[in-house]
């Protein structure tokens, strides 16, 4: 009924066969409200990008910008916004009118696409495991992964190839780890967890004492890094051990491809962070927060909940305002923050007035001489 | 003939003999104009910079900032511009005077230096190569490799130490896979393409569809990446798999160090992308481009083809000129960019002629009354 | 005598048995002055966070800030600064007065925490060593490594599971090499140097020469990475090998996460680099440096030693001054970045002056009109 497919252009599609009717029936248990224009029968074997849709393929429409596709996709059928007119849709097509095109977009996808089945299933003999390690049943690790001493790897869970996990580190049920990912000794990983490719978790704390002969003496890093439940991880980030006690990400938090998370962080719960943040040793960040990619935090500092942080900010002190927007560098509120950017546009015009303003006293000036 | 070496004090050298004349005379089928000034049967038996080099090596000065050095090296010739006042070189070595000094070095170097054979010839025992992959004659694949289910190496192709290529993975002819490199299922490399170490090719793009309970629901991720034909990816460096579709990055470009590419962008031909840029989901950026290190894309947007972008820029927005060239943050064409900073250096100017008409306004007003 | 021990609610703690007496005893050989107040006998089996330490345990406080917590503490004793009132430390606990609570802290962790013995003694024979390699005796290879051609690994040296060395690579007595590492062929590592997991020593330069037809011709990167003794690495970093002649990290230097370092450059010693620095190729850093996260440095140019260079700080020229502290983008002396900030935040307040001034003028002309 379904198959992952590479067409001659290389476009990845799904091919099945599945009746429009079908497809509104299985929507209308998972998002509503959802209503169908056109033939109920069209038959639909794929889903793809509203521009290079081909015949019998979905499409999906969740901008406005990209209505202006609706004449020209090869799409059989396209999913649009129910607040759409109508009057406005070509009738060659069939039509799936939703509340929020993308998720309904999403929900069929994600019906088509099963979990990655990134490794084979079982384990490999050329993989490394301690004899002191536990791994459970139903576990998959992959070809040249090392486990070490009493790591313990839980039900479901898959380590793949290449992967290195030091003494002790626990990873838990049904937790995806892509190759080349290591974890340092002593690490928790929680269940559900995905921790992409390449990724470093527990390396030592950036910590060093400066010596009376200008040299750096390293701080022992004796904490640990804990992950719960159900976070998500990018690919070659960095999350660093505890000085202390412990690095935590808390449940549900995403963080993405090649972010530094320091020593003694505490990223709070479901918590979304872009590509290549910075966050220094210490820094608090509260729950349900969305830092914007490069934004950079310097060390010791706390973020209240909800807070919403620009792409590239700098962030320099606490703010403890729940759901407050920042951005900038010296990161401000956003009301703030545009001020002072509308002025910044207004630089030229503020220096023309000013040269105006020394004219006109000129000549004044130059009138009470003449008089 | 020639020999790679390692003299006491750890410089790295090629060391040969060569006539200038004989180097002149290979030059000249590949560069011109060349002339030769000197000693033609001057023996050269290695390459060096200008501040290092020792007697019987030959130096280059392709900034005239190093012109300084030509008479206190060791060098026994130096390639220099053809447009250097010949009397001013010092007469005690021998001269190659080149167009372009530095391309002409360039070329030496490369008639000296073999592509590097990186891994041993053939296929280690130790590398892991599912039976369904098909890998071609002349590869050779590197110890503790994962070669997944279905993959395809093609004629040519080195595949590094510890690299993992998940199911279905292509790599074209003659393409290199440093050590440690991942590429996810079904992502597809052309031929002659350097991938280097570290690098994660194909992982999730970076999206999840908010829930109302504040968690975030993982929007499955099926498209690919594709390389094309000679693309050179720095090392420790993200191409995100795209959500559906794919990612792409064209013929001939190459992208530095630690830069991260979301899902769904399409990078063009022959474009350069500096270390650390991060380009956000869904970004085109064009043909023959510069992107300078540290820039930053918010997502959705499309770049012109030969626009310059400059470091550390925050592009908020497309820009659609050819040949564009912007910087700042947010990033503007650069006219505009410098103008504000030249207006920001003349703050303090304005305040002082503000505090000045000020003055004089109160001194006026002061006047009047005292009339 | 002591631990390592994880309790329930997975705070990492050293559990041992110390008298404070017997801890002072110690600190004294070490660092002075050092005072006890309280109890001698008071046993120690732990060390923690003043926030969550517990009975039994020893916490500091080496920031006023933290001082709040000596009352609701449940460590049963604290180090704190000597420069405290001693009447308002709560007598219920035991106090060690010490100059610098945290240096007093740092040899205390140090005792207790043996060097990381981050994998198991002796080669692994799922480890791939090249029959030209010539590894000393006392050295630890891990599982999945690859030592290529004519290695060479000194007394003592470690090297993690699936570490990658290219041919010709030296590592220095007691080094430690972290999983999934990869240093390219014929660099160099001193001795005691620390580089952690997924790091990449070596790649190629980035390094094109255009072509009239808009492509880009590969320069060959045929020289080295050389890295002193005592130098750290961080994670997921990426030092590039030179063009010609070598990349150097001189003794001491400290470089944090996923920093960049381009081909060719010259980082001093006893240098500190935080997370996500990018240094363009050719830079040469000054000894005794520190330099901000994500603070980037355009290509070919110096910095003097000695120098501070803030966060995020776009430096785009030399300079000379030792201990010149920089920032901002483009960076300058603090002095002038400082007295810029200062400016626009006063940008609405000139705005309003140069309003009122208008206004002024309008009003004294009108009066000269009206007589």
């Amino acid at each position: 009924m379904k198959m992952l497919h590479f067409d001659k252009s290389n476009q990845c599609v799904f091919y099945l066969i599945m009746t429009l009717q079908e497809i509104k029936d299985y929507l209308y248990n998972v998002v509503q409200p959802i209503e169908l224009v056109g033939n109920p029968q069209t038959a639909i074997q794929g889903i793809s990008e509203i521009e290079t849709a081909q015949q019998g393929e979905l499409a999906f429409v969740a901008n406005s910008k990209y209505e202006r596709f609706l004449e020209s996709t090869n799409a059989s059928a396209v999913i649009v916004s129910n607040k759409i007119d109508k009057a406005k849709l070509p009738g060659s097509k069939a039509y799936l009118l939703a509340g929020d095109p993308y998720i309904a977009f999403v929900f069929i996808l994600e019906k088509l696409s099963p979990m990655r089945k990134f490794i084979q299933e079982g384990i490999s003999e050329s993989a490394f495991i301690d004899p002191t390690a536990e791994v459970d049943q139903d576990v998959s690790i992959g070809a040249g992964a090392y486990i070490g001493q009493n790591c313990q790897v839980k039900r479901g869970a898959k380590i793949g190839p290449n992967v290195s996990l030091l003494d002790g580190v626990v990873v838990g049920e049904d937790s995806m780890i892509y190759p080349n990912v290591t974890v340092y000794d002593e690490c928790r990983i929680g269940n559900r967890v995905i921790v992409h490719a390449g990724a470093t978790i527990g390396a030592d704390g950036f910590g060093f004492a400066p010596q009376p002969d200008g040299s750096y003496h390293k701080i022992p890093q004796v904490g640990i890094v804990v992950l719960e439940d159900d976070v998500e991880l990018g690919a070659n980030l960095c999350i660093d051990r505890a000085t202390i006690g412990e690095t935590r990400v808390k449940r549900g938090t995403k963080i993405d491809n090649l972010v530094q998370v320091g020593h003694n962080c505490s990223i709070g719960s479901n918590t979304v962070i872009a590509s290549q943040v910075g966050v220094s040793g210490s820094v608090t960040i509260g729950n349900q927060c969305m830092v914007g990619g490069q934004a950079g935090f310097v060390g010791h500092i706390e973020m209240a909940d909800k807070m919403v942080i620009g792409a590239q900010a700098g962030i320099t002190k606490s703010f403890n305002q729940e759901g407050l927007v920042i951005r900038g560098a010296p990161a401000q509120p956003i009301r703030d923050q545009m001020k002072q950017e509308v002025m910044l546009r207004k630089l030229g015009d503020m220096m023309e007035r000013i040269k105006q303003l020394e004219l006109q006293l000129q000549q004044m000036n130059d009138q009470k001489l003449t008089k």
